[in-house]
């Protein structure tokens, strides 16, 4: 007999939210530079020690069962037998092996439904990228994703030379575990991270009751952002099944010495520059509204793990000031806002925390019908979600993780997610859209880097605007030592002229 | 307003067949040998030629509209403009390219199920085949694919100065076709000829009524196969989502000179070379019915194109003799079960073949739903198709395609499809078959070349059996000048030994 397990509320919630326009899952993207010295076929080797390992530790055993219309209530079940040739892929990239290519592979895998048949979980070794390098996909269920997130994962080290470590799945990773110098694997950080946005959602289930409607109406704080601000835009309407996945980096130093100098966190650097780029982005497609933005930024709370369900998570609602020409004024105005968002949650009682968390999550459920997302006004317009993932470098086999980008799932209302993650003095963003109500996002990548040198010349460069200088002599001088990989990847939307294409016959 | 096409009966039933674990599309593989001095990116460069042209013909623009519960009939709807990075499809394959990569790829393309808001048709361009070669892998539902094989295709030239064609989704391949030399493009040969097996089906709706029920039982041939007579396999079990494709070729010549040798058309050769391989297959998995696999065959019949619905194709159960140990005797007993079968559908009336056609043909239908297939008996095994291709070697862009293998649809009850193509003197294999049901099926592409080998030997080689010789000394005498690329593909199912993974560590 299978050793049956029972959905938790909150696994529950994600089986539930999965439809073939909203697939629940979240995965990593993580790039890696071989050793010196490593042979060509260095990636298939690290395919063949990933394939040496069978399936063993839990929930990477989890097969979903009982879905499906009269069925009884989904439930796991533990399989004795994994095919793992399902599970771990190995791919390859068309030369040059850029970060377009690189793109649009993962732009596409993350759009490929999973075999709800089979363990919901793949990790795809991809070679060919210029120089040598190479990148894994690891896609995870939003179900699955809870269990992964609970359990301590070993799979990267700090050492290059005890970087032989065992995946993820296999239950021998448990065994080999050393001391506390654990560091998050190949989905180990991102989907616990990514997490975080949802961990509140059980409290949904428990109904939309009591004190929560309190939340809504009064504000004395005119920084307060309310639920009943955001403007309808073409990012609140309802998806289709198709992904674009796009990517932007920078380092944590230079965000901090914008930070610094403009009078603000990290984090408001970080929404400036979404807010930067979304505006540019939707003002070139004539679509920017009247009023601001609405980010949704998940806040954590020092609180009782205890009373908020396991968990002290919730939302903070932020004006973006896409309204607001000027840089300097929109950079006080997120400030304000966000400072503002964070303070109310933290003068909540936990109950009312519980009950404004729910209702503030509601919308992900409630427009799991395609109707309904577009019928419901949004209450934000964008998550833009920040988390911190591994300080120091990390390496697999001997080979350094350069880069680790964060993809999230989409839900009907919500067509672009922004996540930015950590990792060793890197900042890396994942920009993940509905491929049709999203038209040509991999500008917002591009657009985000630009809309940090701006807030770099504003506030670093002597209060010119970026817009204006000379872009060669801008980065010669302005952002020296500053690392911008500049990987705005995702499919390309230019059309070929057809001279192009007669050169190519001609060819 | 949209233009609006009604979808005709045929193409219903493969809407109305679609499910998760059965995807109605079908798909042709071709491999293409660079012209000389081509640069290193020149796959990129046809890639690029290919998306120069928009999708403008129809049914390359056609989307499925009014499916899903509560809605009313499928329709399609024409687009005004289609997105064709969706559609049209860069990748590559893993160092070192082999025939083991290339095939690990296409049964990963093969289980993808399609977009069903989109026109159901991909065309994936595959670069990284050994030795500087590349692959199309063409995809299309078998709901559009009557109105492809409807009109004359011209994409391939057999002049490679000359192969500069549009593709199939562009209109102008109509302005420019010359004369009547049009050879059948990425898509074209393909679905066109795997619908013979399925043209039949319209007849199923106008029900299971008249005569039909007269061609079960009366036989007074011992040679004819009735529908009652196929064994229960393993390979008449519900299907899983996930597919395994696997290739093998040969030369037609060498089909014709066993053939003649054995007194027996080529299609009994062939016949008789899959009998081969899946009485070892089953023997080995201890899963060999004691009475003989029955084949479904498609035959073609010399007859009004108006009385059978606009086409004269219908099915003969064929015995395979898998249950005769001596090649002889079942070579001897394919060749008399065949010509029964063809023989009785040739004196049938036009309306007997009709009800006749449609009574074999329902169990596809009937089995769409999982519970069903499993519980009616199977009135045959496995469909082997043999489909007739373009005689004369086609170019594109200057690129000689080297092969053209056919890849099928599997429904529930029919968990492996064979399907062969000829191709310019070649013989070309597809083997399409379910993931979990058909385990390790890249052995029977193995064993059908082995079965070919041992029919040689038998029939040509002085009567000794293949299995007796020296398998090395054999190769030399007994084939030479025969064609065998031995491309068995799929995803391996051999696990790498915890000595492999040590070796990986270490290197």
């Amino acid at each position: 007999m299978p050793d049956i397990k029972p959905l938790n509320l909150l696994d529950l919630s994600f089986v539930l939210m999965e439809t073939r326009q909203t697939p629940m899952h979240v995965a990593g993207l993580q790039t890696f530079r071989p050793p010196p010295d490593a042979p060509r076929d260095f990636p298939r080797k690290v395919y063949e020690y990933l394939r040496s390992f069978p399936v063993t530790a839990p929930p990477f055993n989890y097969r979903l069962r009982g879905i499906g219309l009269g069925r009884p209530l989904p439930y796991f079940e533990e399989l004795e037998k994994v095919d793992l040739d399902y599970h771990l892929r190995h791919s390859a990239l068309p030369y040059p092996g850029g970060e377009r290519e690189l793109g649009v592979l993962i732009s596409r895998l993350h759009s490929n439904p999973m075999d709800l048949d089979r363990p919901l979980w793949e990790v795809h070794l991809i070679e060919g990228l210029h120089g040598g390098r190479f990148a894994m996909y690891g896609k995870l269920h939003h179900s699955l994703a809870d269990g992964v997130s609970g359990v301590g994962l070993l799979n990267f080290s700090d050492d290059p030379a005890k970087s032989d470590t065992p995946p993820i799945w296999a239950q021998e990773r448990r065994r080999r575990a050393r001391g506390g110098a654990g560091h998050p694997g190949v989905l180990g950080v991102l989907p616990g991270a990514l997490l975080s946005q949802a961990r509140a959602v059980p409290g949904l289930l428990r109904g939309l009751a009591g004190s929560a409607t309190a939340a809504l109406g009064i504000k004395s704080d005119p920084d307060f952002t309310s639920l009943a601000e955001a403007p309808r835009t073409i990012l609140n309407r309802n998806v289709t099944p198709q992904r674009r996945v796009a990517t932007q980096a920078t380092t944590l130093a230079r965000m901090k010495a914008i930070g610094e100098a403009a009078g603000g966190s990290v984090n408001d650097v970080l929404l400036a520059a979404c807010s930067g780029a979304l505006r540019r982005y939707l003002l070139e497609l004539d679509e920017l509204p009247r009023k601001s933005l609405i980010a949704s930024i998940p806040v954590a709370l020092p609180r009782d793990a205890e009373q908020a369900g396991g968990n002290a998570i919730s939302f903070a609602n932020v004006r973006l000031g896409t309204d607001v020409e000027d840089v300097r004024e929109r950079f006080a105005l997120i400030t304000r806002s966000s400072a503002a968002g964070r303070a109310y949650l933290r003068q909540m009682s936990a109950t009312a925390l519980i009950d404004y968390t729910v209702l503030i999550s509601s919308p992900q459920m409630l427009t799991r019908l395609p109707g309904i997302g577009a019928r419901v006004p949004p209450i934000y317009n964008v998550i833009i979600s920040n988390v911190p993932g591994p300080r120091g470098k990390l390496y697999f086999l001997g080979a350094e993780m350069e880069a680790y980008y964060p993809i999230s799932a989409l839900a009907h209302g919500q067509a672009l997610n922004i996540t930015v993650m950590s990792y060793a003095g890197g900042l890396y963003f994942g920009f993940t859209a509905c491929h049709d109500r999203v038209p040509s996002m991999q500008r917002l990548a591009v657009y985000t880097g630009e809309a940090l040198e701006e807030l770099e010349a504003v506030f670093l460069g002597g209060g010119r605007q970026a817009a204006a200088g000379p872009k060669k002599g801008r980065r010669k001088a302005g952002t020296s030592g500053a690392r911008r990989v500049a990987a705005a990847a995702g499919l390309a939307t230019a059309k070929p002229s057809r001279r192009r294409a007669a050169a190519a016959r001609r060819a």
